[in-house]
């Protein structure tokens, strides 16, 4: 594994904790709820929702270490900047899940391509991202089909999971695949 | 002309799709209306609509060029994030179109101020933009009066067009300024 | 007192404007209602609020002064960019001030992180932050406890004022904080 221990635990951390966050707005706001509670709860998620996340943002820096070096530094407020820019996005996905899906979509695919332009580094940050933006709603679809949760009729029309998801994972992949680079001096 | 045959297809093609993604929101919700289908529709907006917006944006970077030299460089991320920036805040205006009009025109009017100060470019960008912000909702307003489209009650306050038009256009103006600077070695 | 008499003019004039753009939106949304109006009102606000508003944004700055020497530079763009950024963001309070405050207050905490990491400089504008976050939310608590001003009851849930307040008051201390250093030459 080219991520360290430290590293990987530095992302798993962050990941699960910026999961917990963002699906607690989507509970919150009914953008999606859980069918099935055979686990215990942490907040408003199944517990496997955050332990997911978590393993995600591990394996999306560790793609991307492998397919390049990471550019060098290490910047605690880049870093913020990166995390804080997809949790808001995420939360902005609970608040436009009732609107048109077509608006909320163009609206979260074109600052998912802001956060991009911003954080993304090359062909690497890129792979990662549209490789998170096709395996992540991919899983939500799987695990809608085996009614462990469900997406909002307003917000389910992408076989079932959000239309704007895509675009979510996206940012997702560039934000993971730049915490790796920032973490890899840690 | 200033812009190069091949500039000037780049920036209609970008402005035309721009458009056409931006005004298939504007549809969806509901915050604008065609009341004429004389010309074909091409996905929600009738044929003439993305015609004018990449002309626009044509005479908009011509604009650019005759009122000084363009900054150097030749950089699609900017680019990228320039037209996101901008098919961003189009989306959101079609969000906020039911909302209270002062607080929309606030919020796009404040977001259109942060997206000049990111990819303006001094005085030439500003009378891009100042032009683009008294010419486009003109011309719609006369669009409006010729019964051809219609903007939703909730967002017609300014002779009949919504009040938070001009900074949308005032961000349109920053942003095909940019792409005629960043187009020059093309 | 850190501040020319010129520069505390200007943060004054500045926090005074922004405040009564703010408030306007609150008050047109039903965000906040003033119980009160011993006061005349100024467009949507009693004389009181602006007032206080621009002696909060000298107050920041000054103390943003007394914590450690300035960045240089004086940037009418980086000082316009920072102010549109917390005015878009009071705006957005006013748009999502009905939603699930959850969502609402974790959209507007992680943009007033993004503002804070675009913004910020160091320790100084951290603590002047940190500072607004805690005091200004106080302050309009005992406003709501006066019988002056009410928070809309979907958005009354910290002790009677807005949970995302003390995000917004965050933002706000790191823009203070910047304008203070941006107009030392001044």
């Amino acid at each position: 594994m080219r991520l360290s221990p430290r590293q990987a635990l530095i992302l798993f951390a962050v990941g699960a904790a910026g999961g917990l966050i963002g699906d607690a707005c989507h509970v919150a706001t009914g953008t999606t709820t859980y069918l099935d509670d055979t686990f215990p709860f942490i907040w408003n998620s199944q517990l496997w929702f955050p332990i997911a996340v978590g393993f995600a943002t591990v394996a999306t820096g560790e793609v991307r270490l492998r397919l390049g070096p990471p550019r060098p530094g290490d910047n605690p407020i880049e870093a913020a900047a990166a995390i804080a820019s997809v949790v808001a996005l995420y939360a902005l996905t609970a608040v436009v899940s009732d609107e048109d899906p077509l608006t909320a979509s163009v609206l979260i695919w074109s600052l998912a391509v802001v956060i991009a332009a911003r954080f993304g580094g090359g062909i690497p940050a890129l792979v990662c991202a549209v490789l998170a933006a096709i395996l992540g709603p991919l899983a939500e679809i799987l695990i809608v089909e085996a009614e462990l949760a469900m997406y909002a009729p307003s917000a389910d029309g992408l076989f079932g999971v959000a239309e704007w998801l895509p675009a979510l994972y996206f940012a997702f992949g560039i934000v993971a695949a730049r915490l790796a680079e920032l973490t890899t001096d840690l």
